[in-house]
């Protein structure tokens, strides 16, 4: 793959097999596309699909991806702990290698266009797609959640970038949107005093003062009897991880505790830990092309 | 690609573009194979080729490689610097993605059959593909080049692993095998003290007690004022970056002197530097699996 986007979009169900299953075959057995994980949830009746691909193949599946979910999924009949506004909740788009922001920005706006005309279905565009500032943060359009949006929507500050100023009568309206890959990255502290954590993670994370791209907060391992600080690095190439692993190294320095570990869960982009190498090396003109697997 | 595999081939021929053009011309269009580079020496009267590519295919291209070679290579009008005893002078095969040294050696003994029998050819097996440990060594086998070959090769010890005991008359013999990939590392320092950069190469190289799988020199980098430690790490796995960068890192502030930078020559695996985010991020249980790319 010359490109390569990856998508994680959210379905309203999570404890009917066959439906999930149906969902998650539409980014199977196609060519340039990789299905990398599906996570059903059953108390939050919610599905998340991980896959990556070329741009016009990997749109194709997220489109029969909504077919069958507006097919099957009822929202008017659904219950579970996390919120969400349609059959299809949200769709990100992330650019993974060989490609950038605005291809997901304009992958996302093709999708919108196309999933609003054939189905009636509102959408709204957020975080790097987003038409305005009050429209990035995905919380902000998704309160009020279903049930609410049928109000919600009348309001013109509501009205949807794409489709009808109408929900759809079962699957709501969808979120649409890009962004930079998120990496949950933590790191493991020879304490168990979570007051040390909480002080870290505060200073780390940008609601309260420090990095714009970290979110951030202390977490207590029982069984190592350690502590950790957890984090979501939502912009790596800005604020990557090694400036957030000196960083928790510098404040946990100063109550004379270490790091004893990191740990990055899931996946993570190549350069993204290139970047760290590059870091600690003190590499001098170093390029992304000088890595053989880049030449292929 | 599933399997990454590069070769290396060394020519003996360095000047006629023509003929370097029919050689290079063997790793170009082939579906799987990668022409990475050609270099070209005039004074070593050498090219160098760099191709990675799926076994199979990389085979193929290296044996029209060799057609070409013997055809337009005359070693008996052949002068140059480089040390040399064949029109194919050397061939590592190296493994980078998806394989291993087995395999490498499996390949280096294919192409050592076939290529002696077609072209009557004596082939000498070196480094992990070497039948004894005297011949691990390149060097040991190429001494006396093209023109002592035809004595060295009478004595039962230079008996030839592949082919005739009987040097090609054109195309002398050439050497085959599997290594494991070489990394050009440079590291630069904050002195222009010769003598410094030399004890530091010294604590480090092998050869004079520091690590079996690095060679190092001063080198002095006058444009800047300052000398650097040039090494090539030639077994990266069991010799990180990350070791000799801590190490010259330790062996400096003994003098006071501090890194400035360093410098990767050319290519990379990638195993290599995420070993480096791996070590300086204090990695728990990371796998290559996570790196993103790598489930394509």
């Amino acid at each position: 793959m010359n490109k390569i986007i990856e998508t994680v979009p959210n379905f309203s169900e999570g404890r009917d097999e066959a439906i999930i299953k149906k969902i998650s075959d539409c980014f199977c057995n196609v060519s340039e596309v990789r299905l990398l994980d599906v996570k059903p949830d059953r108390d939050h009746h919610r599905t998340v699909v991980t896959a990556i691909g070329e741009p016009e193949p990997l749109k194709n599946c997220v489109l029969n991806a909504f077919d069958v979910a507006i097919k099957h999924i009822d929202l008017t009949k659904h219950k579970g702990e996390h919120p969400r506004m349609g059959a299809v909740d949200v769709v990100p788009f992330i650019p993974v290698k060989g490609s950038n922001m605005n291809e997901c920005i304009e992958l996302a706006k093709e999708v919108a266009k196309s999933v609003s005309a054939k189905h009636s279905l509102p959408i709204y565009l957020y975080e790097a797609a987003a038409a305005s500032p009050d429209r990035q943060n995905l919380a902000n359009i998704r309160k009020g959640e279903f049930e609410g949006l049928f109000e919600k929507i009348k309001d013109t500050k509501w009205k949807p970038d794409f489709g009808p100023d109408k929900v759809h009568p079962t699957a709501g309206a969808t979120v649409i949107g890009a962004r930079e890959y998120l990496i949950a990255f933590n790191i493991n502290l020879d304490t168990s005093d979570m007051k040390i954590a909480d002080k870290i993670a505060r200073a780390i994370r940008g609601s309260s003062g420090g990095f714009v791209n970290i979110k951030a907060m202390g977490v207590e391992l029982s069984g190592r009897g350690i502590v950790q600080i957890s984090m979501n690095m939502v912009n790596y190439k800005k604020t990557p991880l090694f400036r957030a692993f000196e960083m928790v190294r510098s404040e946990a320095a100063r109550y004379g505790v270490n790091i004893v570990g990191s740990e990055i869960i899931g996946l993570a982009p190549m350069e993204a830990m290139i970047q760290c190498a590059d870091f600690y090396l003190r590499l001098e003109n170093f390029e992304m092309k000088q890595v053989i697997e880049n030449n292929l």
